[in-house]
C-alpha cells in the first residue's frame, strides 16, 4: 500500500503507478478526500516498497499482509472510506443505513405472469427489492436449471419479465449471474448483480461482475470461513467497486444424524463482518434453513443480530414452484416477517442507543 | 410404548411391567392425568408388542422407532405432557414460560469473596440464576481445572461459597457436574445440575444426574447433530426426570482460514427443538462465540429466535479471571444485554401475537 | 432415460430426440455397441415418459431419480460402458488400467528454465504426466496468481513452456483452467484439462471444458460430499465426454484446535467412487495435507486403497517456489514415493487376486 | 517441568515435590534412566519456576506451554523415553514394534457360545487380540446397550465369557469401559482398557482407567482435532501410565448430500501422531466407514500409511448380530484382510528402508 502526501502531484502518482506496473502488478488508484492511495493488486512481494517510500510525493509505502485491506475497517481511512459503515445505494434504496432492506421473490422466474403476480404481492408485503433466478445452478444436470439456461434469447426474455415486474411495482431487481458469458447481458437489466454461494471462489466471475460498476451481492460459500468470504470480496474491491453487499446463507452442517436444516446459519458472521469491514451484510434464511417454518424465527434473529437486510424466497403457491418449494413463504407470511423485523430493528436500535449513552 | 386404558388396574399395569422386565428391559411407568403409559427402556426388539396388546387393561402396544419419544411433542399426549411447552420450575423462577431467564456468573468460582461480589453484581444487572464452575473440564491437564478438582473437601467448600452467594442474593444456583462420584455432593447444593458439552455423550453421568430429580441443564456437544442432543436427553427423561433444559453453545467451525469465533452458534436449533419437543432451550453466547464483543448481538439474536433464556459468563474484572477472560462481560455490560433482551422478547411476543391472529 | 430397441431405426431415434427437445431439454444420444440410449439433460419432469415408451423402436422409457446416471456403474450397460472400470487414454498413458499413473510438477510454472528443469527431473523420478499451474486461484487478490493471469499472451507463453517441457521429456501435460474465456486457449496446448477444487461447482466451466473433448481432471471441492462430486461430474458426461478423472484432494478439517494438516484426505472416497462409477480416481496428497513430510505416507495409503494415480507437486528447490513451497517434494523424494507406490500397487494386486480366487 | 540433576538426592526431589504440592498442584515424578523429572499436573501458572530453579539438585525449571508434553517426542528424552516409538507390551504381543497387531471380534458380546466361536475363528484368521463390547454406548436409550448394561452381575458374567474365549485361544482381550463405577470390575478381567470415542473428553474416566496401570486404548472423538486427542491422552500419561494406544476411527463427515460412509477416516492422523509423539496408533476401519465392503481397502490404506495395528469387527454371521451388522466382516474376509496387511506392511518396510539408506 502506497499512501501519497496530500500535496502529491499527478506526476508523483504516475511515477508510483509505473513502478508498480513494471513489477508486473496492477495499480489500483484510490482517490480519497484528502489523500490518494495506490494499492498494488497481485504479488506484492515483487515490489520494492523501501525504494518507493523514497519517491517524491510518497508519504508511506509498505506491504500489508492481510488478505483483505481495501474493504477493511482498519484501513478504511487510507481509502477515503467512512470509518463505520458504507451505504450502498440501489436506486432510492439505501442498504446499510437504517431500516432493514428486504429482497424477496421466487427462487426461479418461471413466466411473465408468475413474476408479475409475485412482484405485486411481495411489494404489498413490504419488500424493497425484487429477486428472481434466471439461471439456477443445480447439483444435478438432470434438474431444472432456470428458464435462462437454454439460450441467450431465453435468458434475455426472462430478464425482460423480471425488469418489467420491477418497473411495474417500483422495485430494483437482483438476479444471480452464472458464467462469464452472461455478465454483459445481466448487467444491462439488473440493479444488483448477485454472485451465488457456489461461485464465491470464481475469481474470474467476480472480476467480470465487479467491472460492470453495479452493486454486487456476494454470498458466502457453504464451505468457506468468514476470512475467505472477505478475501474473495476483496477481488471485487480491487476492481474499484466497493458497492459490495455480503450475504450469510448457511454453512455445511456438522455431525452425525439429522440436523433438521439444510445448512447451519452462522449469524455471528453479522457482527464479525461489521467489526472487520465497513460493508453491509444481509442474511438469506430461505437457503440457510431450507424450511419454510423456520424463516420467521431466523429472520427475527438476523435483524436482532444487526443484519442490514434479508433475502427471502416468496411465492403465492410454494407447492407449485419448480424449485425450492419447501423453503418459500407466501406473501402473507412475508408480510408478517417484514412487520416483525421492522419492530425488532427499532427495538434493537433503541436498546443499542441506550447502551452507548 | 404401551398405553393403558383409562380404567386399567394396578394389577394390569404390573402385568405389563413384569413382561417388559422379563424381556431384560426396564419399564418406565409414566402416570398421566388420564392414562398411564409404560415405556420400555432398552432394546425394544426383544418385546412382543403383539402379545402385550392382548393383555387386559392395555389399549395400545407398539414399537416406536424414533430415538426420542418421551421428550417428543408428537408423543407428549401419551405421557400426560401439555402439547406445547413445558415450564421448568427452579424455586420461584419458571423457565420456559414468559420472560427470558438469565443465568450469569463467572466461568470458574475462585473464592468466597469473588463469587459473593459477582453474585451481588449480576443480580443487580438482572440475572435470575447464579452460575459458577467448581470443576472445569479443560483440554490440557496442565491448565487450571477448577477449585473443586483437587479434593472432595475443596469441592464442597466451593459449593458452600456458591450456595452462600445464591442465598445472599436470592438466586437459585447452577454448576457443572463432572464425574459420577461427584453427583451426590453437587446435588446436595445446587438447584440445576449442569452437564457440560464434553459430557453430553456420557450416558452413565446422564442417568446418575437424572436420578437426583433436580432440573438438568444439558449442553449440546460441539460435534453433535440436533438429533443426537435430543436422543441423549431422552436418557434423562427415561429416568422419569423431564425437567430438562437444553442449551445450544456452538458447534465446531467449518472451513479453512479464520472463523473469528471459537464455535458456530446454531441458532436455528431453537425453533427446531421447539418444533420437535416440549422442552425449553437456552443459549450460551459466551462459549458459543468466545468473544466478549459478540455477546450483546448474539444474545439479542437468540431471544429474537425464541430462546427461553441465556447463560452468560460475567465477572467484575474479566482480565483477572483464571479461565475464559476474553469471553466474559462485566456486570454493566450484562445489564445492557438483559435490558435489550427483555425489550426484544416483548417485541417478538407482540409480533408473534399479531401474526397468529 | 430412453433405451432404444436393438433394431431401432435412425428415424425412431430422431422421433424421440425431437420430443425431448420440444419439452425444452437437450437430448444426449449415446450409441452403445448393442443399443442406443437417449438421455434427456435438463428438467426430466417435463417429459412424458409413458407416452414415449409407446413409440416405435423404444424399448424402455423411464425417469431416473439419481443425480448421476451417465457415469454410474449401475446404468453403465445402457450406455455401452464396460461394467467395471473405464480406462482414460492420454497419449500412450492408460489411466485406470494397471500401474498407478503419476502426475508431477511444480505448483506454478514460473519460467521456461524452471519447468524444463523440473520436467527433466520428475521424468527421471518416474512421473508419467507433467503438471504445472499457469493460473493460480488464490484466496488473496494480493498474492501471486500465476504467470498466466496478467494477459492472454502471458498465458500462452507459459503454456508454450509447459508444452515444450512435456515434449522434451515425452510426457503429456495437465494444467488448471480458470475462467471460461481461457478454455479455448488451454485446450490447444494441454492433454488433460484440470478443473480445480474451487471451481467444481462452476457448471458453465464444466460444460465448456467438457466440449473440448479432451480428458478432464475434476477435483473434489473441499466442502463437497462425494455425492456432489459425482453429480457435478455428470455435467461433463452429459456433454458426451466420459474421459473423466476424479481427484480426491482433501476436505475442510473439523474440530477445535490444530489438525496439523491443511485438509482432511478422505481416502474412503476411492473405493466408494469405484463402487458407484466406472471412472478412475486419483489422489493429490500435496494439497490434501499441505505438508511435504506427509506426502510419502499418504501416497502409499492412497495406492493401497486402490487409487488409479497420484498428483504430486515437486520442485528442485521447494524453498524458492513462489507458491506452496511447504508442500512440494524434491525429485529425489518423488522417486522414493513412486518406487514405494509401485511396489505397494503390485502387493495389493497380488493380495486382491488371492482374495478373489 | 522441573529437571533434576543426575546427582540429585531424594531430599532434593522431595523438596521440589513439596513446593509443587503447596501450590495446589499434583507432582508427577518420572524417574528416567539418567535423570528424574518432576512434572506439575494442574495450573502451572501458580508455580514459581524461577525460585525452584535455584533449589539444590535442580538442573532446569520452566513452564512448558504445550498442551501435551509427557507423550511428546520433543520432550521424550526428559522423561526417559526412547526418542522414536514406544512399544506397548500386552502379554506376548508387542504393539508398536514390527508386524501390525490385529484386534478383532464382535461389536457386542452376546453369549458365551457366540464369543467362543468368534474367538476361535478370528484367531484362525490371524487376529492377535480379541475384542468384544460388554457395554455399548448407544445414541438411543431405546436400543440394545450391551449385555453388561443391566447389572454388575451381568457385566461380570459377560467379562467371564470374553476372558474364557481369550484364554481358550491364547489371545489378550480388550473391551470398552463405560462409567467410572465399572472401572475396577473391567480392570480385573481385561488386558487393554478401551475408552470409546464418545468418552474421549471424560477426564474423570481417563484418570480412573489410567490408574489401573494396564494398557489403555484411547479412541479419537469424532468431533475432535488431533491436538485434542493428544491433549486428552496426556491425562492418562499424567497418572504415570504411558502404555497408551491411540486409535483413529473417523470424524464427522462434512458436506451436503451423501458421504456414503458413517465417518471420514483421517488417515493422515497416523503420520502426524507418529511425528508428534512416541505412542503407537491403530485404526478402526469398521466404525470409521460403517461399511463391510470398505474394510479391506481402508485396512490396506491404514497399514500403508504406517499404522501399528487395526481393530476390526468380525462375526461369523453379521446379519444376526444385535449391533453394527452392516460393518462386520466374516472371519474369512478377516483372513484376507490380515494377509493383505501383512504383505503391505512388509512392502512398506522394505520401501521405507530403501528410502532411508
Amino acid at each position: 500500500m502506497i499512501i501519497m502526501k496530500t500535496d502529491a502531484t499527478e506526476e508523483d502518482i504516475l511515477r508510483v503507478v509505473t513502478v508498480v506496473e513494471e513489477s508486473g502488478l496492477r495499480a489500483a488508484v484510490i482517490r480519497g478526500e484528502y489523500q490518494t492511495v495506490v494499492g498494488p493488486v497481485g504479488d506484492e512481494r515483487k515490489i520494492d516498497f523501501d525504494r518507493i517510500s523514497t519517491f517524491p510525493g510518497v508519504k508511506e509505502a509498505e506491504r500489508v499482509e492481510a488478505p483483505y485491506k481495501l474493504i477493511s475497517k482498519e484501513y478504511a481511512r487510507f481509502f477515503g472510506e467512512p470509518g463505520a459503515h458504507r451505504t450502498v445505494a440501489i436506486g432510492k434504496i439505501h442498504l446499510g443505513n437504517g431500516e432493514p432492506v428486504i429482497m424477496a421473490g421466487p427462487c426461479a422466474v418461471e413466466s411473465r405472469q408468475q413474476i408479475m403476480r409475485i412482484g405485486e404481492e411481495v411489494k404489498r408485503a413490504g419488500a424493497h427489492i425484487l429477486r428472481g433466478g434466471i439461471f439456477k445452478p443445480r447439483s444435478s444436470v438432470h434438474a431444472f436449471q432456470g428458464v435462462g439456461s437454454s439460450s441467450m434469447q431465453d435468458a434475455e426474455e426472462a430478464l425482460h419479465w423480471l425488469k418489467a415486474a420491477g418497473d411495474a411495482f417500483d422495485m430494483p431487481i437482483v438476479t444471480e449471474v452464472r458464467g462469464e458469458s452472461m455478465v454483459d447481458l445481466v448487467a444491462r437489466y439488473v440493479d444488483i448483480m448477485h454472485i451465488g454461494a457456489r461461485n464465491m471462489y470464481d475469481q474470474d466471475l467476480l472480476v467480470e461482475v465487479a467491472r460492470k460498476g453495479k452493486p454486487v451481492l456476494l454470498k458466502r460459500h457453504f464451505g468457506a470461513s468468514i476470512e475467505e468470504l472477505l478475501s474473495f470480496s476483496e477481488y471485487i474491491a480491487a476492481e474499484g467497486n466497493k458497492d459490495i453487499i455480503l450475504c450469510e446463507r448457511g454453512i455445511v452442517p456438522v455431525g452425525k444424524g439429522k440436523s433438521y436444516t439444510r445448512y447451519t446459519l452462522d449469524l455471528a458472521a453479522i457482527p464479525v463482518i461489521h467489526n472487520e469491514t465497513y460493508l453491509p451484510v444481509i442474511v438469506d434464511p430461505s437457503h440457510g434453513t431450507g424450511r419454510q417454518d423456520l424463516i420467521f424465527d431466523m429472520s427475527c434473529a438476523a435483524i436482532a443480530a444487526g443484519a442490514d437486510g434479508l433475502m427471502i424466497e416468496s411465492h403465492y403457491n410454494p407447492a407449485e414452484a419448480l424449485v425450492d418449494g419447501p423453503q418459500m413463504v407466501t406473501p402473507d407470511e412475508l408480510k408478517e416477517i417484514v412487520d416483525a423485523c421492522r419492530m425488532l430493528y427499532r427495538t434493537r436500535r433503541m436498546a443499542a442507543h441506550t447502551r452507548r449513552e
